[in-house]
């Protein structure tokens, strides 16, 4: 590792953004009635309008002085479905469930929850038999974010509402998303994940504009490296700042991608100058992971949550991009050697990925032959396609189904990318269908941010064995902003 | 009323006092092994070896980065029937049972509670299925009181272990309840009650010796009374001071009881001078609220919590003796008008209670002829009967048992009044006797500090309907102390 990590993280550490409040409140009719008293079991449910992120005061007023504690339970929601009272049965930690029992020693006071919640929905329980009797005074939330959403440019006239839908979802994600870091999701994990922050990026320069955010965060990642140079795929914020165990190559390669992308909007030559080796690093731990034939680990990227997939062909074709995004900024850098040595790489790379593809189905496919859209997407964003055969393969995938034995993406993140593979192949019409269907379909389904999981025919679908702990707010989903305002769909 | 309550109410929040704290850890044996990784349900045991009253810092270490909250449950228990797991089923709010759950978005960050707590043992379960897991590195309680320990002077050589024992447990539990006021129990109420105050003041000038915080509630006693200038029976505290609709007159009159004591023991003639308007306005009170025959209503007396008890004697006997105490402040006040007011309803109110005395049978008798313990301390409290008819009637109650429809005193609150008559009377043999047998009987069965109820035959007695809110450290029980001090008890 050649660089100073420590100089980095205390840079990452400077940029600490300013954070943005708005105070939000019910809407009036899903308040209880305000003469209403109440005690033991009396429960109500608040519908903040949106989903927002933030912190929680409630004031209530007692009928006679409170002669007890005041015990309230607060039930957080992003999603309705989160209300379901059946017993949790996920792998994920049951702690992420947005539960708090609260005891306040003065029923008088306002009861102000120290923790932030990712909520558009609360229900307020008094259990105890009080001898008092409370009746709801006011309940606000203090939403935050480092978003500054007065950045973002309106819409022109003449985009459909069903676009300004949809683009306004998307940036409410992503606003929600934006915290001390780019989180993936503000209710669970609230990580930095590089894979997310990749995408976060994109719609952020769109929208928001806040470049110092990316920087802190490439910074952060760039402090924290393993110890052979590989970049975490997540890291964990304040109070301790520290790396997460699990590598992905495909997730530390984007971080070129998010270095090039920050470089082509704002030109600071500077930060692809001290970042520079950190992205080379990456590009060099995946290169020297490749087999003889060639072609990279599948089990070292994630791609897609899609446990039928083979992801060797994705992965090759992740790897060429990030790889031809490093080469990028070998030259923005001027290191001659680390270029020649990229170029070797792609070449090597390419030609394997390549091996993968199917000159007469115009198709890539996996060893075993699996045919697949991430397979599709990622050969085409590698770019060793020349224009035609792009358009056949899209041309070929557009006529297969499930039935053919296609295996599809599951995740947004992963229609992301086939999004942006038909609009670079020319598919704009179908580019625009499939943002309609898929992401629309969710604001159909009443979503006030991008989920971070959606199969439109498996509505119940968790990865993580209980719909309950799925993210209702996920950065990854956030990016219908992006293809909107890049590509001026209206 | 004719005082200025605002001016009281200042200087009764001017005494607030400072506070002596004490780092309290759990016994080692009690201790989870430091090796052992938990999660899931995990749960274990604390015990501090002694009653505390304080505040609580968990720490833990985990076996890898903490990939989601930690979830905590912290139950505290005065005495282990509080982890009867039965659910709850008493009148009082259920929001008094000491019971968090608590979730920390840093595991790797001390967990320090917020709340105040009363307990000796605290179990402790990690409930949620988190990735991690956690091991137990240390529990630190911070056990705070008004009260000094190291005012408190040794007991003479020659007494006895079980004396000494009995002394122990009578100063832990005033100790305790000594905080930003006398308060009944730290576990449940906190509240300053005048009853209790009464008791506690005596115990205190020969313990800790803390007259400013006697004081200080008596200042706020008088700042805020009813508007007949009745003093309330409890008052709330910080951070709104309010006080208790509840209407007591044995209680409004223990306030000149007190501030007799303070005087006895302090000589400082100027609080009884700025107090006696709030002292003789509850004589009045108290005098107004006679029938034609001269007796109180039983109605405003708390006396006992005895079901069947009659009270009119007893409160008879109460407001004679409170009378009494009022006309020795009349005379440091040097209120002439005053004094003879109190001498008049002295007269009326003995003559009264002595209507209640059957001379044949030596035994106070409510109307309707129902002979109890309380009637006769009282009586004998008030100072109606001459030497001679004391001794006859503390041996004529000395022979009556249930079985003759006797009615016997129930809280230790009572039995402090028994055990006072019994020495007034020269009967130390039985007063010893009940202080060994009552108290002592509460140190055989593991009593850290004395409990609000004891009822020997009946373990399980509540007056809430349920033993796990009883308060185990109770005001009202710390008297042994007292006895043993001022009466040299060995």
């Amino acid at each position: 590792m050649n660089w100073d990590s420590g100089y980095f993280l205390e840079k990452g550490k400077k940029l600490y953004p300013e954070f943005h409040e708005t105070v939000c409140r019910p809407l009036p009719e899903t308040e209880p009635d305000k003469e209403l008293w109440m005690r033991c079991g009396s429960s109500f449910t608040l519908d903040f309008g949106t989903h927002l992120v933030g912190y929680v005061t409630l004031k209530v007023a007692c009928d006679h002085a409170p002669d007890s504690p005041l015990q309230a339970v607060f039930e957080f929601a992003e999603d309705r479905c989160e209300f379901d009272p059946a017993p949790y049965k996920g792998g994920l930690s049951s702690s992420w469930i947005q539960r708090e029992t609260v005891f306040s020693d003065n029923a008088l006071e306002p009861l102000s929850l120290p923790r932030r919640y990712a909520f558009r929905y609360l229900r307020i329980t008094f259990p105890a038999n009080t001898a008092y009797q409370v009746r709801y005074v006011s309940c606000e939330a203090r939403a935050v974010t480092s978003a500054d959403m007065s950045a973002v440019a309106p819409l022109p006239e003449g985009t459909s509402e069903a676009v300004r839908k949809i683009d306004e979802i998307a940036i409410r994600t992503l606003k929600n998303c934006m915290q001390s870091v780019f989180e993936d999701g503000p209710k669970r994990d609230r990580r930095l994940w590089l894979g997310d922050l990749y995408l976060q990026a994109k719609a952020n320069y769109l929208t928001f504009k806040n470049t110092d955010l990316v920087k802190r965060c490439l910074y952060l990642f760039a402090g924290i490296p393993h110890e052979n140079g590989c970049l975490s795929s997540a890291i964990f914020q304040e109070p301790i700042l520290m790396n997460q165990s699990w590598i992905l190559h495909d997730y530390a390669l984007f971080f070129a991608g998010c270095l090039k992308d920050l470089y082509e909007f704002e030109g600071d030559r500077e930060v692809v100058r001290e970042l520079w080796p950190v992205a080379f690093r990456q590009a060099e731990i995946a290169s020297e992971a490749v087999n003889e034939k060639g072609l990279v680990d599948p089990a070292y990227y994630f791609v897609d949550w899609c446990a039928p997939l083979d992801k060797t062909a994705a992965a090759q074709g992740i790897a060429v991009a990030m790889l031809k995004d490093t080469l990028f900024l070998a030259k923005v850098a001027g290191d001659a050697k680390a270029q020649a040595y990229l170029e070797a790489q792609i070449e090597r790379l390419s030609g394997a990925l390549m091996s993968l593809y199917d000159r007469e189905r115009k198709l890539f496919a996996a060893p075993g032959g699996q045919i697949s859209v991430q397979s599709q997407m990622w050969g085409i964003l590698a770019g060793v396609l020349d224009e035609t055969e792009v358009k056949d393969t899209l041309t070929a995938l557009g006529k297969l189904t499930a039935a053919d034995g296609l295996v599809d993406t599951v995740t947004p993140y992963a229609k992301h990318y086939y999004v942006d593979a038909l609009l670079k192949g020319g598919f704009r019409k179908e580019a625009e269908k499939l943002i309609m269907d898929y992401w629309g379909g969710m604001a159909e389904k009443g979503a006030d941010c991008f989920w971070e999981v959606y199969v439109p025919d498996q509505p119940d679908l968790s990865p993580y064995g209980d719909k309950r702990i799925n993210s209702f707010c996920h950065a990854w989903s956030c990016t219908p902003t992006y293809f909107i305002r890049k590509y001026g769909i209206k």
